[in-house]
């Protein structure tokens, strides 16, 4: 197997390979975005993680006049998570949440042709997706927080 | 049947009783709060529609410590929203998003025992949640988008 180039590998250090694995089964995020007068927006989005620029990028049908891709493009300010219910007894949620900033792409990122918002990583906060924390006591797991 | 009384009824007047339903059918959701630096936060919350406040009363363990906690008793700001995919082939996803604003209460609400966050909602976006919605070409789909 040949090395990816350098500039792959560096943009991929952000995450985990358990964080990796699990942006790979989740078919639904959700965007959180703030308006220019400072009131916030969420809203479920398809995603994909793009290993070349270590980004999330996010598409969708008329993306380019939503609310959430014209905020983007004036401030920058996002939040994006995955989550899943593991159990209900005991109730056991995982989830991976991105906080940083993203770009308003007009003409498409990637392997998305359309209007594009592209997520830059700076805290990624997951918690429960360490392969032994299904069998431990859900409250006594704490998240794994770190800049990037 | 003895008709509730008044207080509830104009609370409970915000929803449809589509959202209503469809409140009732989802396990978790996701809240987006503001840091006092700006910067956002987005998380997956377990939740309760309180009938007598017409509020979504949001719990959980720890809350009290937790950075959402201290941003909604900081500024007040969030944004929830539930959602769920109908089918793939067509992508089809349901979603009601609140925008609102939200009190930290320390000593609980409602149902819930321990500190609680409680949205208000002032404005509502439903996507897909009319009955003859699951029907009809997804990208023919209008929200529906009011202030409450």
């Amino acid at each position: 197997m040949s090395q990816p180039p350098p500039q792959e590998r560096s943009a991929t250090v952000s995450f985990t390979q358990a964080e990796l694995d699990y942006l790979a089964t989740q078919p639904l995020g959700r965007l959180a975005t703030s308006q220019p007068d400072g009131t916030l927006q969420v809203s479920p989005v398809g995603f994909r993680y793009n290993a070349e620029t270590g980004t999330i990028d996010i598409g969708g049908h008329n993306m380019a006049a939503s609310r959430k891709f014209r905020n983007v493009a004036a401030n920058g300010r996002v939040a994006f998570v995955i989550d899943d219910i593991v159990s209900t007894s005991p109730w056991r949620v995982r989830c991976l949440e991105i906080r940083g900033t993203a770009e308003a792409l007009a003409d498409g990122a990637g392997q998305l042709a359309g209007p594009t918002i592209r997520v830059h990583p700076r805290r990624i906060i997951s918690f429960g997706l360490q392969p032994g924390d299904v069998d431990r006591e859900p409250h006594t797991l704490k998240a794994d927080i770190r800049n990037v």
